[in-house]
């Protein structure tokens, strides 16, 4: 059974995370967006909102699951039985960025391997960051966020 | 009216903005520089000091208006009827981050349309960050600023 | 009166190129899309077959004027009263390359400035490059060039 | 059945080259390795050479396929049943580059995607260019292509 | 005498950092691999941690001297009597901003000259960062820092 | 004694290859600006004039050594007794290059080290294709090549 791991602190995800996992969904039995929640950062949604706003996202795909992890990328795919990482790649900065991770997770993970789409032309200036930016300047972040999930996100907003 | 919005958090101003501010002249009918104060960062100079450091940069030009907006840039130049942004480039990571914050801004504001121009080599490693970073270890920030607002800056920093 | 110059090799146009002057028209009074023709290298179409689709795309727009010339592009542009370089800038491959050119224009032009639009998303990866490879494996290379000019490289094509 | 198409002009085939398509095997049914043979290029190696190459390459391993194609990609990859390309990256030049060829095959592939792996570090240097550079001064080139085809790239070189 | 300063915050040194100096040491009679101590930045490791690593990974090398220092970089080496700095490149994003560090020490310097060697390929995904995450994460970090640390690292990382 | 190779087709030496050298200077004992001849490429001028231009630029530096070499670098190194290569970065793309012949060099010549300078900001947008493609449109060239030859250039160039 052919599993990847697509992980991300997803703070909140966009349409060009799920534009990845969707296009990605033929080359996999099983695709697990994971939320990595061992970090020290501090973040604009909750964990529970994140996790909400992801299984809406994919709620009407059986193929993809929804989950949290506090451990490394690594340990976590081994835990799962994945061998792949998915990630997407918008442009040349994110690149070396995902380079330095990949390979990392390849000596670390036992030659676990990482599979990188690129983002869509329409979506290649989609981040959580930007997104972010727009709520704080009290814009629809939601244009940006998967249609399955924009209400939430609005609710959530609200609720600030 | 040609008027274009040069927005920055300028903390502080650098010669390589004022130099792409005076570049564009040519173009435009008016430039608005303009300090966003929206951000949730922390600054090293003040909101006022910093309005102080551009109206005293380009004071000697009426073409030149400083100000100051809270909301998202593209609600801005709405407002105060710009059709253009203006940006400086000075290396190809720039570059990356610039296009997102452009189409993001094109999409959200009607087609509004953002103009690079490209930062003089002599400027093009200036930055408000390496003058912080040299101000911290007591060097002399103020070579990196604009002429006009030389004295401003090394009273501020005598203060601090 | 501000006049900028397009200047190409344009081996052929693109709807990329279309979009910047397009989208450039607002800034400028004029803007001269000018073919070089000082190279030694070998083009794909001929010089006569290139302007006949810089004509075929601009028609509609008395702004833009076509024109071929074959001295160094600052001597040109000083020849039209051109104060403006136009330029696109699709990825940060191009930023570096592009650089060059605009700082060797300004040193070499008496400040001429260049000016540059991003390439929007959905065109990005439109090159003549990629067009000519389309048309050498027998693909259909007109759908990336301006609806106004497809018929016509269509039957420049045909004659091949 | 899952099926990539790992396209190229392998003049010659690399190290790196031969390690995408064998970390890429667990991820596909069939990986065909396909010489495109409808460039106007000139090639060091003749299209037998290069092919020959190709096959002593991967003569163990039964799910890779060897083939060449006059026409586009992706009406290659139509005719073979392949849903999907293959394609290492090296470095973020490597990246503009390879965004405008996935992109383009995208659109002109009905949604034909093409799946990137990372070359290993200690191959990211390896370059076809490379390896002729050395040929042409005398060096041993062979270290650079994979174990199985080195003695044929000896003969080959030994001919000239 | 030749002597060049090594200037970094080590949070913690890593293998790529050791593998720097260890292949500029024929190039100079002395290299200061001085931990600068003016910034307002959180760290990981304390200063005494940070120093003991870079003392412990250099300890058999008698033309490697440890330091720390407080001030600008370029006043530093001045009072050292050093006329170069030492810097490693990984990758095109370290390489902008590597420029703009380099350039600011050239001119505040009086031609302080900053020499690049290349990250081996083995290490260029090394950082400190990549350290940190792996720590925090509960992994073994010590494999990425120099043989001759290892112990006082994860010794370092138990008391935490 | 310390040698380094600054090795090149010099088609023609530039300003910014001449700053290079200077700086460097300090670092080695003796500098050996070498003309590779082992290529097949066509070039403006002829073996003989870049190596005037070569000889003519540096007459007044008795530590740097003009010559020419038909074999792979590492050879020449080896024969010279040079343990190091010098070569100037100007922007990220020439980063990505000069990685992978600085790699393939240090393979095959036992650790040969590449030492890189950072190209001043005011000769970043030098280059030899620059220099060329003004002379190619009746422009002064001189004037981006080092004032030691600018008038054998203006010579040769008269010539054609």
């Amino acid at each position: 059974m052919k599993i990847a791991v697509f992980p991300g602190s997803f703070d909140p995800i966009t349409k060009g995370h799920e534009d990845i996992v969707r296009r990605a969904l033929p080359l996999f039995d099983k695709i697990i967006v994971a939320l990595g929640t061992n970090s020290t950062k501090s973040y604009y949604f909750s964990e529970e909102e994140r996790l909400s706003f992801l299984k809406a996202s994919f709620a009407d795909d059986p193929k993809v699951e929804i989950d949290r992890f506090p451990q490394l990328t690594v340990d976590y795919c081994k835990e799962k039985g994945a061998d792949f990482i998915l990630r997407g790649l918008r442009n040349s900065n994110d690149f070396n960025y995902e380079v330095s991770i990949a390979m990392l997770n390849r000596d670390l993970g036992d030659g676990l391997e990482t599979i990188f789409l690129l983002t869509a032309p329409e979506y290649s200036y989609y981040s959580s960051t930007v997104v972010r930016e727009i709520l704080k300047g009290n814009g629809d972040g939601a244009l940006f966020v998967p249609d399955n999930c924009q209400q939430l996100l609005r609710d959530a907003q609200a609720k600030r």
